[in-house]
């Protein structure tokens, strides 16, 4: 049985204050645990899972046994962020990353500009773990990384995408020479544009677009065409990214 | 006051049964509601708003005074499904949309198998707004276009966009000189492949992809590259469908 003071540590990391303040997360189900654990990219603090679940997978389980403890259903329960608690739940490090300059200067990454829903964020991962973008950075304004719905919706590319938190002058000011793409509503035809396959592309808020600081940074600035007879307002913020992200690198 | 009926009625229409029965759902927030009041493609039954919302928006109250009815906070409270409930709730008619075959078969339409996320549902609206898709066809297994989670995500597509419920045989046979892409994993790459700007696109369930039926169907399997370095195992369901829509609509 888990100690109370256990139950209430890994609760705890529901909220960004914790997480912050202990430097670890929370990733919950089967898939993403034997990802973690194959993949050893994420120091991984304790293991909470079923019995029959550490039983079926102990070929896996290649981790200081300390930290690996056998849960009853009703204490999975207690520490699981989702509705339907699903036999395993990882308590990891959160990782630090550091920026190689040559390596964003070659590349096309993202700058999130206060992307909020968990839902979106999680998309946005997948689809730079899909294209291999080696960053996607963040504005202090962003739903955090770790946040567990975020974790969830991500698919494990949380795992492969490394992700930094940083304001838009610092990042224009460490790599002068990147080209700043923005996704607007009134720019260039993203469609008939010559992109190049490098550049840092901002995504704006769902709801109030690219910030004042974003929009002095940004070079270039880029819309998806509506349809002749097209009629919504905008595109949801993670399908605009992935649109532009294949606008980038695809080019037929 | 509203009485317990109407509050039992309204908060019934939750659920895709008495949205069948009654053919009734529920649009909430001010602008879906003035969306809903200005454009007239829907026969609203109820409009139920705090009376400063009516007296500022009295100009659009052009419908039956006698489907207008001012309410308190409190039982706004108890009809809305939103946490935060936003003014106004207008209860809407189900549209009954019949099918143009020319139209269908000069289009760019999509057939969506088994879309289960009210989230991505909305998504994939907006995506058949902003490109003019005369069409989205659902499987039965799809989450209904009248989840309160999907009219709010589809941010008014839902109001533009004409939506059936049809099984994808029944389609073809009703249209036999319709050309069937789907979205898979193992497919052309849809960068590389000339593509018509018409045809039908299925877009498959979240977690187990295209249904046999749907297989059955397809005449071109399309899919999405992955980049070199490309890590996911896959993309967003709605993400998916922008990236395909754009390729089919946007040839540079």
């Amino acid at each position: 049985m888990l100690s109370k003071n256990t139950i209430k540590y890994i609760q705890s990391l529901r909220l960004k204050k914790f997480r912050q303040k202990y430097r670890n997360f929370v990733a919950e189900g089967e898939k993403i645990a034997l990802e973690i654990l194959q993949g050893q990219e994420l120091i991984i603090e304790g293991l909470y899972a079923l019995p029959e679940w550490l039983e079926k997978n102990s070929s896996f389980l290649t981790i200081d046994p300390s930290k690996i403890h056998a849960i009853s259903t009703k204490d999975l329960d207690r520490i699981s962020s989702l509705k339907t608690p699903n036999k395993v739940v990882a308590v990891c490090n959160i990782p630090t990353y550091s920026l190689e300059i040559p390596l964003l200067n070659n590349s096309l990454t993202l700058y999130l500009d206060g992307i909020q829903d968990p839902g979106n964020m999680g998309s946005i991962l997948r689809i730079a773990d899909w294209f291999g973008l080696p960053y996607v950075f963040c504005s202090s304004g962003c739903v955090d990384i770790y946040n567990p719905k975020v974790i969830q919706s991500s698919m494990g590319a949380f795992l492969r995408v490394q992700t930094l938190e940083k304001d838009i002058e610092g990042l224009k000011t460490q790599c002068p020479d990147l080209t700043i793409f923005a996704a607007v509503l009134d720019g260039l035809n993203v469609f008939s544009t010559t992109l190049p396959s490098k550049g840092l592309l901002v995504i704006g808020n769902e709801g109030k677009g690219i910030s004042p600081q974003a929009q002095a940074a940004t070079t270039v600035r880029l819309t998806i065409p509506k349809g002749p007879k097209g009629g919504a307002e905008s595109l949801n913020a993670a399908v605009a990214t992935g649109i532009l992200c294949s606008a980038f690198l695809n080019k037929g």
